[in-house]
């Protein structure tokens, strides 16, 4: 993570000061409140502002007037209903704002979800930082021979040592060419007196899609759950799933209640389809289902013996 | 307005606590957090949470570190520019959270604007309560002769009171025939052992469009300002406006210089088509300037003269 | 279901055109298109226009050039796939577009999903129609004593009639209330001349929740299948699911292959949790599971039972 | 623009399909449906599909049973007044599809409107082709020294060659160091057999932001002429305005009525403050006003001037 002294020092002065608040607070995320945690080689997550926390949920199911004063117990037994009959309306009451430093080409994927509130930095308004993402190499890996979109085993040897040669090589040269096409170094002064430089709107295009940039995305409970369900999962992609899995913490430190839910009825739970119902309940019964009994793809099949644990054959 | 005596020990105990945040504070906002404010009969706003304030407009536009600390003159310059050139996204990093108290075909015009969260007390769930709107005379008026969709003069005398006393009895009327239907009376005891009692999901159907309803409704700063640049202008009806009245006042408490900016910028500003900006350089210039001149039609030709003070013939 | 003859001869006249178009084609929708299928006592709902079909699907998810020119086959096995994997954004390419004349209760409801466009008849510039819904006896349900908002057994017998009377005469009353306070007979004529009529925009406060509105309501295919699936759902108000199964339908015309894969991934599936599943598996393996054993509540426990046809003690 | 031999039979044999239709048809976009209209120097858009027509805004607005049947006189009188008082909800009813290659640098900008469907081209799934936007020496503008995200006059002689050539070099380059990385030749044909090949999800980062990508975008007409107006105005960049004055051009096709109260009433028309509008009123009255006058900022009285096409001093 690449945070300047300068900046270090302004989320000290943010994490020092206090007030008091009528509002409801979530103290184990007060606790980490402005903090950069750390992702991949230079990038981060801070959490920088929240509204609410579990009671809000609870609160804005009853549409009732005062803070929810039920019994926890209580709280968590609504919060586990809302969730496991889609009531989705309640967690919308939640809301939470990042500071997050990501790869551009990573940023590329997150802005897919549409339901978030978004400010990004403006390569047009300023220079760009020079930081690009090198993944480390346990996480160089070759293409899937059985998954188009995925990775396969992690390449090794001269390989992996020629792949990382060339993203470190050709990111640093094309930050230089970004420069020079400036006619500025980092520190903002002029290189040639004689050249006018690019303007930033059009130099930009020369950066590689591993070059850092950074936003601020707020999002409400509901669809942040949402998208760390698709993010957070075992097929997304591990540049992402990093920031996800970051995100999914301070989600247990804001509504703990809400988190634990989400644990175990969206990550850890499964969807059968008709076919894979009437198969589970084939093999309850004692008999040996056949996916073509059930009309079920060969494909299906393989992702419901794997959910159930069992061998495909 | 019609708040039990236990609902008001419920806002009451819920403004007697107070916690120490790291999150920014919005003092004028805080001093009447969960505070019912009255609108029409039985009606009211309660600001219930908020997130942000003027800074997090600032510091989302410069994607900053820490908390805006530019001097309060700057902020100023560069909202009013944001909101000047519809820059719309720093906008939405504030959130607010209101309880609102409506009648149902206020609250039917009201969920129209689709960028907000909104739980709704469920009439599926629990008996609805005895309030309805009954407009004060001042606000009883005649369709208007001009407009389709407006009010004309205010209706006196014999037929004021005539419709006023419709208003009040179908209402009573058809309350009192939902709580016949649903075979209980307010306090939720059975009237007739003898029945079984409709469906609340059923009963509900008999009630009139004046009666009480209420939500949590949650929404960004840039949809809410959108909200009231709709709904705090002259030409909305009346029982909605005063809602969006009320709410800009609560903006002015959170976020004041946004408020100044949207007022000055929004609510006082105007909008010229191609024919009217050509219109007005043409009265600039002196001369005398005819609508065919410009294309424009009798109709936005008597909008232009009316926004500049000048007399249509 | 009240269509005038005036608008009979409307839909005749619009259902009498053709032209050609290089769009692709929906045959199966053309066939009833703008028909009025009717939907409770008085409403309906009616395809007014569409676009795409299910190659629009898989063109998408392909970023192809061409029409889809796959086999059938293939478009199956991708749409399923797509279906099954929770890839949205290819069905956000159809979208389609109804006239529907619906109850305000119902509109309340409806209205809530906030992912779709729509026009409402307004009742600021025009009067109602004097139409609204009584159930058919055998939809006249007691309140449920099991789920708080949910139906019983219907009414019968005296209750019954009871009941059905008051429906009438208030929803009769009210509306009559309403011309009368409009001072406009339903044909639009003034009543009194020694009366101003009151404004439109407060008469119709006075009308009750069983009055029909109507409006041109538009969505894309994903956000259709979501509504669909939460309300042609079992849980579902009887009132709003009959709209929901008569789409249903229209969507069987105009994509077949992603209404097949709906029923099978979405409605006819099921979610398991994670304690679900462990159960589920414990039940394969021959076990005899408890509810404690994987930490499911009661309710948790009985709702899983019956998902797998079991008997739950 | 680069559209492969293959590429055009497809859309030639999409243009040469014809269905009929019972739908409203635009008769002056069928024209050139599926035809690939060049941008910049390898991009394009493609009109796919639409939904409606200007009668499709009237219809929605009047919520009606058939198609529009008025003159087009009252169809033109009634879209003026509804752009004009900003009824976006009947624009919401009409749909358009495009196919559209662009640069990831402007695909960034873009896809910042949120309210539109989008499918892009996976460069997990596939491997990219070899096109990068390489701007003309036209467009090859100094950074503004006047407007931080602008551009200045166009460089001239040895820098804008100097430029030029580091924009071909290094995207060439890049782009030669992502199929080396892939172990695959343009063909997708192996290059070493001794390597495995980075997955593509990783080699990917390594491209530059002006390497072509192409996604479909489907919008309401509401949400696009928003866009529009953000995109085909004179801020915006180069590169994104030309794709925006482009769709203009289909969107005159489709909905000519609209298109035209749109240049009137949006894109030649101007925004005046409460202070502008005293301003003007002073000018008007032929009073020589200052800035200080009316309490308007420096900038924001340069524009005003602009506006009256006055010279501000």
């Amino acid at each position: 993570m690449t945070v300047t002294p300068e900046q270090k020092a302004e989320i000290a002065s943010a994490r020092a000061q206090s007030a008091t608040t009528r509002r409801v607070t979530a103290p184990g995320l007060e606790e980490i409140l402005y903090d950069a945690i750390p992702i991949l080689d230079h990038g981060f997550i801070r959490v920088i502002d929240y509204m609410g926390d579990d009671g809000s949920i609870v609160q804005a199911a009853r549409v009732s007037y005062g803070r929810g004063t039920k019994k926890v117990n209580e709280d968590k037994g609504l919060i586990d209903y809302l969730i496991r009959h889609r009531h989705t309306t309640p967690f919308e009451m939640c809301e939470i704002k990042y500071h997050v430093k990501l790869p551009i080409f990573v940023a590329r994927q997150w802005i897919r979800h549409r339901t978030a509130n978004v400010n990004e930095y403006s390569a047009r308004y300023s220079m760009m930082d020079r930081e690009f993402y090198i993944p480390d190499p346990t996480q160089l890996a070759a293409q899937s021979t059985e998954n188009h979109q995925g990775r396969g085993q992690v390449l090794e040897g001269e390989e992996a040592a020629y792949v990382l040669d060339i993203l470190k090589k050709d990111a640093e040269h094309n930050f230089a060419s970004y420069e020079d096409m400036l006619n500025q170094d980092s520190a903002g002064n002029q290189k040639d007196p004689g050249r006018q430089g690019l303007a930033r709107e059009l130099a930009r295009m020369n950066l590689t899609l591993n070059t850092y940039t950074q936003w601020y995305w707020k999002i409400d409970l509901h669809n942040l759950l949402h998208f760390l369900s698709l993010r957070a999962e075992g097929h997304a992609q591990y540049e992402i799933r990093v920031y996800a899995d970051a995100m999914l913490e301070t989600v247990k430190r804001w509504v703990p209640l809400a988190h634990d839910a989400f644990l175990r009825y969206r990550m850890g739970g499964v969807h059968l389809s008709s076919g894979g119902l009437a198969a589970v309940k084939a093999l309850i019964a004692g008999q040996k289902p056949t996916r073509e009994q059930f009309n079920l793809s060969a494909r299906e099949w393989r992702e419901l013996m794997a959910t159930l644990g069992m061998e495909s054959d």
